[in-house]
């Protein structure tokens, strides 16, 4: 397998990189929603941690019993067992990344993991 | 553990969210170089793919014995072994999330790991 892969995304169209880029440790999805819509379900995940990056725009999400807002520059985690819904405020789009990953996957990360070779 | 961590990052400096929002499966930094600048070192990883984000403005990457342009909205995937370096361009700041995970840690994703509950 090549040693890196490249992809440009715009417009508006869900698009999901695993496949696309040969992603081996994250699933990554870079998502729009127009103002006034939502996901139209709940959902959780057996093995996967969720990272939901919001690039721009606002909305609010629902994690278990807790209602949010979110917006651009907002990092949220959450665990697998969570019941979460994502949606757009009423008036702005929100466009936002959700990286999937296995729980408690990550052994060693930056200083532990990285060599430094000049 | 709570079922979520939610974090506002904004400003330029390096922010790195493992341990802001506990993450267990990636770590992710939030990086900004100003127009010009480069990091410093080149560096490849043990275990770790890398996932960089593309967020604002424009630069390259040399990846092993290429260099390619990078700006806002790529997504590039690097394996472990890949000597990578990541500038700014000359006129243009970058910022950029840089996202580890351990290579083939994700077991299933999605339809295979999600469910759906309304």
């Amino acid at each position: 397998m090549k040693n890196f892969n490249k992809i440009s995304v715009t417009g508006t169209e869900r698009v999901e990189l695993h496949d696309k880029i040969n992603l081996t440790g994250a699933e990554i999805s870079v998502n729009v929603l127009p103002a006034g819509t939502g996901v139209p379900f709940v959902h959780t995940h057996k093995q996967n941690e969720e990272i939901y990056v919001i690039l721009e725009g606002k909305g609010y999400m629902t994690l278990d019993d807790e209602k949010i807002e979110i917006e651009a520059n907002d990092y949220i985690r959450v665990s697998p067992s969570a019941k979460r819904q994502i949606s757009a405020s009423s008036d702005t789009p929100i466009k936002y990344l959700c990286i999937q990953v296995k729980e408690n996957s990550l052994e060693n990360y930056t200083a532990t993991d990285g060599v430094v070779l000049q």
